[in-house]
C-alpha cells in the first residue's frame, strides 16, 4: 500500500434504488474516506449523477477492483482521477487577449488545474503573451477553406500527440467544422456574449446598445455541431445603463467573458460538469 | 408668492450648445434652486435629455412664464410637475397575485407615488387583495372577441374618467389590441420573464429548465403594438442551478417580476424615464 | 403498508468512514428511494452532516426501526419529518410591516411551508395586516421590565400551547432576555441590517450614509444570548450610491431584510439548516 | 484656435443658487459643448459638486480665462484636464500578483488611463510581471524602521521626480507612516478585504470561515493616517457557502480585490471621484 491519495470519482447511470449504498460499499471496501459527495437524480431523463472525492491508500488498481462490481452492475459511465491533476488543455485564440490572459494568469497562480501544451491561433498577436507565461504558441492563417482544413488537421494532431482532454475557445473567432465538433463533442468549451433579449446577426453589442438593454453578460457552453447552442455551463451578467457607448459595452462584456470562461474551465478540470441531455449538472 | 414647492422638470430636444445655460438661466429667473440635475446627450439620435428638481416659491404660472422662452426657442418637449405627486395609475391583472401585491403594499407603505383608481381584471381571484388595500376592483371576462372589445372599451373609459397617466400590466395575461397599444403608447408598462438565451413559444420556464439555463429574470418594458418588444426599462436576473424544478423556476421568476415591475413603475411615477427612439434613458 | 410518503431526514454525528454506507443501507432496508442527498464533513469540528429526501411506503415506525441501529451506532442527532409539513411558527413584530407582509404573502401563496398560530407584537399597528391573512394577532406593551416579563411569559405559553417550532423576529424591536434566548436557542431567527464596514451604536443607516458606503444589506441569523452575534444563516446586499438619503437607504435596506428573512425561514422550515459550532451548514 | 479638445472639468464649492447658470455661461463663452454633466448637492455638508466633459477648440489659456470669473466668485476648488490623459501612477506591491496583474493588463489593453513610472515593492517576486509589461521595477526591503524610512524616502523621490498624481497600494502589505499618509492624503488608494460582519485582528479569512459568513468582498478606499478607515470608493461582494475552505475564501476574495481596486483607479484617473467630508461622490 502507498500513501493516501485524494481521488475524484464520477458516476452516471439510470436511476434506481440502492445505488448510493452500493457505491458507498465499494468505497468502504477500498478503505476509502468520502471527503466530498454530491448527487442528483434528473426527473427529465431518469438519470442518476454522482461526484465523490475519496481519500484512500489503495492503489488505482485496488480501487478500480473494488468499484468494478458496482459500475458493471449499474452499467455506469464513470471516471476515476486524482484530485488536482492538471488537465491537458489546448487553447484556441484569435486577437483578443482578455480570455487568454485570465486563463494563463490563473494557471500560473495555481488557481486553475490545467497544463497547456499549446496556444493555437489564426493570428500572431497573442504570441508574446503566451511567451511570457512560457506556453508554446503557433499561428496558422484561416482565410481560405484549405487553410481552415489545415488548421483543423493541425488541431487534431496536437490533440492526438498531447492526449488533449479539453479545447478552450478563448475568443477564437472562427467557426469549427461540424465534423470536428462532432468528433470532439463534450470536450470543447466556448464563450459567447449574452443579452436580454438575444440579438441575431452582426455587431450584437451595437444592437444591444440601440435597444437600451440594462444587462449584458456571457455564457460558457459546450460546442456542438450547432454553434452557440450547446449545453450551457455558466452565465454571468452585469448591469449597464444608457450612458454606455457600444465600445464600453464591449469592454464590460469582455470582463464577463473572461471570468465566465475561466470558471467553466475550472469546473471541467475538476470533473464537476456532467451532461444530462441538453443540460449540464454542475457539482460546485 | 407662495411657500416653496419642490418641482420636477424634464426636457427633451435636439442637442445643441447652450441649452444648459439657457435652462439654468430660466431657473435663476424663477428664483429656483436646483436640488437634483441629470442630463444626457444621445449620440444615436442627436437628442438632449434633462431632468431637474427645483425648489422655488414661484407659482406654476410664474415658473412656466420663466421657462417659456427657452422651451420655445429650443422646441422642447417638456413636463413640469410637483415632486411626489401620486401618479394616476390603472392596474390590469389576471390571477397571479405577486406583482399586484408588491405594488399595493409599497403604495400603502409610502414607497410608490401612485394612486390607483381601479384594478381591472379578466378574473375575480384578486378581488380580496385589492379590497384589503381599499382599491376598487372590477372584473370582466375576456374570452371572446366581443368581450375583449368590451374590456378595452371599459379600460378607455376608466382612463378618460380618471385622467389615468399610466397603465400597469401586473401579469395581465391577455394581449391588448394594436389599436389600444398605439393609442396609449408610452403609457403602458408590461413585465416579462427573461432568459438567456430567449425562448419562443409555450411554457418558457420548462424550456429554460430543459436547456439548463443558469440565470432567469424579468424585463419591464413599454408596450408597443409589437408585444414584448417595446423599449426596455429595467431588467433583473437571479442565479439558478440544475436542481430547480420548472415550478421552482416559476416561483423564483415571480420574485424578479415583482421587483422589476415595481421599480419601473416607481421611476415612471418620478418622471425618471425618457424615450430615445427604441431605448429608454433612466435618470435614477 | 401505506402509500409512498416523501420524507426529509437529517443526521449530525462525529465524522468517520462508513457513515454513508450505513445510512444508505438503512434506506434500502426501508425500501426507500433517495430523491435528494447532501452531505458535508466539517474540517473545523470533525462533524459529519447529512440531509436526505427519501420516498418510501414504509410507515414512520418501520422507517425509524430501520434507522435505529445506524443512528445509535454513530450516536447521531437526527430528525425525520414529512417533506412540506408546515412548520409551527410564531412571528414577533413591532410596527414595520415589510417583513411580516412578505412572510404572510408567501405563506398564502404556498411558497413558505409554515403555519402561524399567532403574530405577537408590542404594538397594534400590524393587526389589520395579520387579519387580512386570517392570522390571530395579539399585542402587549413592552415598556417596563414587568411588561417585558409578561410578554415573554405569554410568548412561552404560546410556544407551549401550540408546540411552536420556530420563532421569527420580523423586525421585533425589543431585545429578548438572555434566559429566553438560551431556552429557545436554535429556534429563534432574527434579521439585522448589515453594512461594510459595520457600525456600532444608534442610527446605523445615518452612519452608513455619512461614511458613503456603497453596499447595504441584511443578515438573517440565529439569536443567541449575545444579540446580533449568533450563527449567520443568509446575507444579501444591494448597491447604493452617494445620492441616497438616509431615508432611502432605510427603504432599500428593508427590501433586503424582507427577502433575506423569508429565505432563512424557508430553509429552516425545510430542514436545510444545520449547526456546526458558530456557523451554519445550509443544504440549499 | 486649435482643433477641438475634449476636456474634463470638476468643481467643488459651497452650494448656492445660480452656480450651474454661471458655469454653463462660462462654457458658452469658451464656445464649449457639454458632452457629459453630473452634479450633486450634499445636504450633509452644504457642498456643491460638478463634473463636466466639454468639447471646445479653445486653448487651455482661453478656457481658463472664461472660467476664471466663475471659479473665483464661487470660491471653487476646480480642475481642468484633457479627457483620457494618462494619470502618472506609482504602484506599490509586495508578493501577491493579482492586483498588479489586473492593473497592468488593463493599462496595456487601453482600458485604464494610467502611465506607471515605477512599481515599487518590498520584495522581488513581481519583478518579471512588471518586466513583461515593460514597467520599471524596484524592490527595497522593509524590515527595520531604518529600511522603512528609506523606502518612504525613495517613494517621495519617485513622486517628486515623476510628478506622480496617484499611488496605488496593490496589496502592499506594509503600513505607511502617518506622516506620509498625511502628506499624500487624497492621492493614495488602498484595497481591503471586507466581510459582514467585520473582523478585527489576524487572519480575517479564517475568522470569516469560522463564523460561516455568506458574503465576502473588497473595499477600495482612500488612505488616511488611520489605515483602512479612509473614505470608501468602491465595494464588491460575492456569495460563498459553508463548503469553502479558508484558502478558497482567499482566492475568491482576491478576485474581488482586483476588480474593485482597478475600478477605483479608473474612476480616479477619469476625475470621477470627489470628496465630501468622510465620503466620496462618484460620478460614474
Amino acid at each position: 500500500m502507498s500513501e493516501a491519495t485524494h481521488w475524484v470519482l464520477t458516476f452516471v447511470c439510470a436511476d434506481k434504488p440502492g445505488i448510493v449504498h452500493a457505491v458507498s460499499g465499494a468505497i468502504v471496501a477500498a478503505n476509502g474516506n468520502i471527503t466530498e459527495s454530491q448527487q442528483f437524480s434528473s426527473d427529465d431523463t431518469g438519470t442518476f449523477f454522482m461526484r465523490l472525492q475519496v481519500e484512500t491508500s489503495a492503489s488505482r488498481e485496488e480501487f478500480e477492483l473494488a468499484l468494478q462490481p458496482v459500475t458493471s452492475h449499474y452499467n455506469m459511465e464513470w471516471r476515476l482521477d486524482v484530485v488536482g491533476r492538471p488537465l491537458r488543455t489546448l487553447v484556441l485564440a484569435t486577437k483578443a487577449a482578455h480570455c487568454l490572459n485570465d486563463i494563463l494568469f490563473r494557471q500560473r497562480a495555481g488557481q486553475l488545474p490545467v497544463e497547456i501544451p499549446l496556444v493555437l491561433s489564426n493570428h500572431d498577436e497573442l504570441s508574446s503573451l503566451a511567451g511570457f507565461y512560457g506556453i508554446p504558441f503557433e499561428s496558422m492563417p484561416v482565410t481560405t477553406p484549405e487553410q481552415k482544413a489545415a488548421f483543423e488537421k493541425r488541431l487534431l494532431e496536437v490533440v492526438e500527440e498531447n492526449d488533449v482532454e479539453l479545447i478552450v475557445l478563448a475568443r477564437y473567432m472562427q467557426v469549427l467544422s461540424p465534423e470536428l465538433c462532432k468528433k470532439l463533442e463534450g470536450k470543447i468549451i466556448n464563450i459567447h456574449h449574452s443579452f436580454l433579449p438575444g440579438f441575431k446577426g452582426a455587431n450584437p453589442y451595437k444592437q444591444a446598445h440601440s435597444r437600451g438593454v440594462k444587462l449584458i453578460g456571457a455564457t460558457a457552453h459546450f460546442v456542438t455541431s450547432d454553434l452557440d447552442e450547446g449545453p450551457i455551463i455558466e452565465q454571468n451578467v452585469v448591469r449597464v445603463d444608457h450612458s454606455r457607448s457600444p465600445e464600453e459595452l464591449v469592454a464590460i462584456g469582455q470582463d464577463e467573458e473572461s471570468r465566465t470562461l475561466t470558471q467553466a474551465v475550472k469546473w471541467f478540470a475538476e470533473d464537476r460538469i456532467l451532461r444530462d441531455g441538453q443540460r449540464t449538472i454542475i457539482f460546485k
